[in-house]
């Protein structure tokens, strides 16, 4: 049997480093490109996955004999794959059933097969990044880089805090002190049943790092994808249950929980006793519902936020306008990261060409949104598909908000004619910004002053929370006053982004996530108190 | 001003590698020798906790006007020790002041204000000794050794585990992706007020790993003392204060809550939305009641379990019953970790002498009691006083659950006339041992074999959780299913203790006290999931 420790051993110790210098590093290559991946990979790739549509999901996972087929193609592409209806008292007997030898196996094994799973992973990343592009509507590149390498990355880092938090203490030791010697060993004890619980938009990227954070600290795993992106966490489940097996371990140890539309499986599983540990991300309603109702568990959550700019000056107008324009683009502000909210002060901003209006600011921002996305065909690379109606709902009804400055667009798609695609809505409004409006959806807020942006910041962060904020300003003290507010609220802040770094986009080994210290996230996906909790360490003495 | 980092730079060092290591490592020396701390050290000590008695204690810290005296010596000593009635929204709002300039001020001075509060407080540890010994009627020596060094040595654990937590991740980095260089800054954010929640019989044992914690990691902290064990942690504030305003810091960072009678502060307290931490000893009831009720809070709880020897048979009869003894009589079992349940085969054990009985193992331990109990005031010296009324009424009501072995005795104290000291209860019985009796009360359980015994342990835990456990037995197979049951009900065993070394004890740097995987206690005081959450971590980006 091969030694995955021994195989993987320097990739783990590399980014236990990464993690403590948090400069940039990176462990699968984020190009799609055939240099990269072979010649063959792109469409090899695109095959496996088409292999899989109107069928049944080789699984290789009891079911209760039933078939569900949820999932409904943002770019309208007719998937029909089938998955073995999964029941929660079958699934809960198997993990528990399957814990006491993953829990003996001990850190050095278990790292070992969560990294020989992320490899197998990257050996097959096309076709994971077809199941994410055709699931989540997001468009092929991002989605093999957010799908694929950025979201292994993801997962390698939740190894990586796992591992070194299992092994910071000794796992044996002989205590002597004056006559008396003990031999103490250290176990690690798993917390139990993890739950993990997918979401539309990001499957792969989101649900890694509670998947990964939580099986190699000793617990068996199911997932519950999001009934509309099942494809991308089938193909997960598959290749971690094949590598238990390759190594003689229970392939129970991961299992996918697909569900008949409507049955709202995640619930009956969050408050089942066995489950300990769940990992969540989506929307706030229900997001809060396991954090007060799941109290047997260890709940980590990613639910929704604000995010804001806070926009006082700048060297570099059409720098800033491009950089925020395409942040908004990307996916079609379907990103927990996008921005929302522009707060601009009425009187206008400076600029290195001169004082701008604050109808100059918008219009700057709303026209580089236009360069992005005029020409449908190139336009769709960006924005992708929405990802679901109720995105669409919301396009109509903010409208009712305030003065539409960029109309959303139906997109047609080169590729996939029933794709429904649309270019993004920014509205000057003075109201109903306080909350979250997911999708393609901008404000552009006048405020009094940068003073009061601040104010505002301060306080739709702090009611609502949010994981990104942004700050471009040429006046240091207005740089350190965003920043101390964004400490005060607990978010994430960037200054001046006008170069090829989006604030969406958050790098691991470097960026923490969220923060989990505002109301959009209570974990920051990943870092010490992420993982330190899945297990316990339990002693046991013997004189020696 | 001196840099207290720079000053106990090397202690820290060195816990921080003994938390990695977990061999026998101690800062703080155990004996209260006249070689070690000086020939005047005990009675300075002794003379400065006289001067506070029957008078207003100079904490210098504001109140309501209001003085309360609410402390009752077990050992019958009058103490009329006055402290300022504390209100919940001056000591909230006088801790969110001092909030900014301790979380600006970063881990290393943060660190080193902590440890040189360690310092002094060992410097005046035979004050703090006698305050722990009037106030929660434990023999002095002990008073000594648990409420000084140990306790001392477990606050330097936390604050070597929060330290390390907090400075895992460089401070700032350049990161550079191909044409890309951001500067970030990780800022560590403390999560809030924080709130210790002070038990009767270990005041400062028990409060300082929480204590420590939430203050090396930058949340202010109010120290809610229990009403009869005010005295050591008022020192221990005191002595806070004076290290932080020469730092030149707020002393507001630490402050005493006395309360009036039947006040229930704690309680107003921990549901206070600014208080995001608390930590807690004590009954059941109220730890659960945090755990449902302070949901906006980190809670920290140590409660009740049913702390389990499982004897099976050993090759040092003798030596079983005189560890067995001492663990029961010291403190007159008034500690979380005191053995309480005795699992014995109703056939009887074998021994280096031959079989014994259950009556002959059960007599043997009794006589080892009653040797450490026959003379009371060599006794006193290891059973000390009971604590409160409570335990002297469950001393009463437990004769009725069973055949009573050894029967409670009051003790005269040779120095102190009016204590209330008993000897040791142990009863034979089938029932009522499923749940904690709190004192100096032992249950003899006759099981149906050893295998019978586990059973009985995993149920008992696995309901009631514990603190300890130890199993006596010659026979390999039998220690490892023992510690196999321990690893599954999660808590920390011993086995075969015959010498120096008792249950009752855990060594900081080496034993987790608790193991947070049982229904006792929610966390281990200390390790990294104890500190990881207490803080979070904010990230400011800007190009470079």
């Amino acid at each position: 049997m091969t030694d995955f420790f021994a195989t993987h051993e320097e990739v783990l110790n590399r980014a236990v480093q990464a993690i403590a210098e948090r400069g940039y590093w990176s462990a699968y290559p984020e190009s799609p490109s055939p240099k990269v991946y072979g010649e063959t990979a792109a469409a090899d790739g695109k095959a496996a996955f088409a292999a899989y549509l109107g069928g049944e999901f080789p699984l290789g996972q009891a079911g209760v004999g039933e078939r569900v087929a949820t999932e409904v193609s943002p770019f309208g592409v007719p998937l029909g794959i089938e998955y073995p209806r999964a029941e929660a008292d079958a699934l809960i007997a198997a993990a528990t059933a399957a814990l006491p030898a993953w829990r003996d196996a001990g850190p050095q094994v278990r790292a070992g097969v969560c990294l020989e799973i992320l490899a197998r992973l990257h050996r097959n990343v096309f076709e994971l990044a077809n199941a994410v592009h055709l699931t989540t509507g997001q468009p092929f590149v991002m989605a093999f880089q957010a799908g694929g390498p950025h979201a292994l990355d993801r997962a390698l880092e939740a190894v990586a805090y796992g591992y070194a938090e299992q092994t910071r203490q000794v796992g044996e030791v002989t205590w002597v002190k004056k006559a008396d010697t003990l031999h103490k060993t250290y176990r690690i004890a798993p917390r139990g049943v993890a739950l993990v619980i997918g979401c539309n938009t990001f499957p792969t990227w989101n649900s890694y790092p509670g998947f990964f954070a939580s099986l190699v600290t000793g617990n068996p795993v199911i997932v519950k994808p999001h009934p509309r992106a099942i494809a991308p966490l089938a193909i997960t489940v598959k290749i971690a249950r094949e590598v238990l097996a390759e190594a003689g371990l229970d392939p129970n140890l991961v299992q996918l929980a697909p569900e008949a539309p409507g049955e709202g499986l995640a619930a009956v599983l969050a408050i089942r006793p066995e489950v300990k540990i769940i990992d969540y991300t989506g929307s706030t309603q229900f997001g809060e519902w396991l954090e007060a109702s799941a109290t047997q568990a260890q709940v980590y959550t990613e639910k929704a936020g604000v995010n804001t700019i806070i926009i006082d000056s700048t060297d570099d107008f059409a720098g800033m306008c491009r950089n925020i324009a395409f942040s908004l683009t990307l996916y079609s502000g379907q990103m927990c990261t996008t921005p929302q909210n522009l707060l601009i002060p009425a009187v206008g901003i400076t600029t290195e060409a001169g004082p701008k209006s604050f109808d100059d600011v918008v219009t700057g921002i709303a026209d580089a949104v236009r360069g992005l996305t005029a020409d449908p065909a190139k336009a769709v690379e960006f924005t992708g598909a929405i990802v679901n109606p109720d995105v669409l709902t919301r396009l109509t009804s903010v409208t009712e908000l305030g003065e539409v400055v960029l109309a959303a667009q139906p997109l047609a798609h080169p590729a996939y004619p029933d794709a429904t695609c649309w270019s993004p809505t920014l509205i000057k409004s003075t109201t109903g910004y306080d909350e979250e409006w997911f999708g393609p959806i901008t404000f552009a807020i006048p405020t009094d002053s940068t003073q009061n942006s601040l104010e505002v910041f301060r306080r739709t962060v702090g009611d609502r929370g949010a994981i990104t904020a942004v700050v471009y300003s040429t006046d240091e003290q207005v740089l350190d006053a965003a920043e101390l507010a964004a400490l005060e609220v607990g978010v994430n802040i960037s200054a001046n982004l006008t170069g090829g770094v989006f604030v969406n986009q958050s790098a691991a080994f470097s960026d923490f996530h969220a923060t989990g210290a505002n109301r959009a996230a209570n974990s920051a996906l990943t870092d010490g108190a992420y993982v330190a909790n899945r297990f316990r360490v339990i002693t046991a003495r013997r004189p020696a």
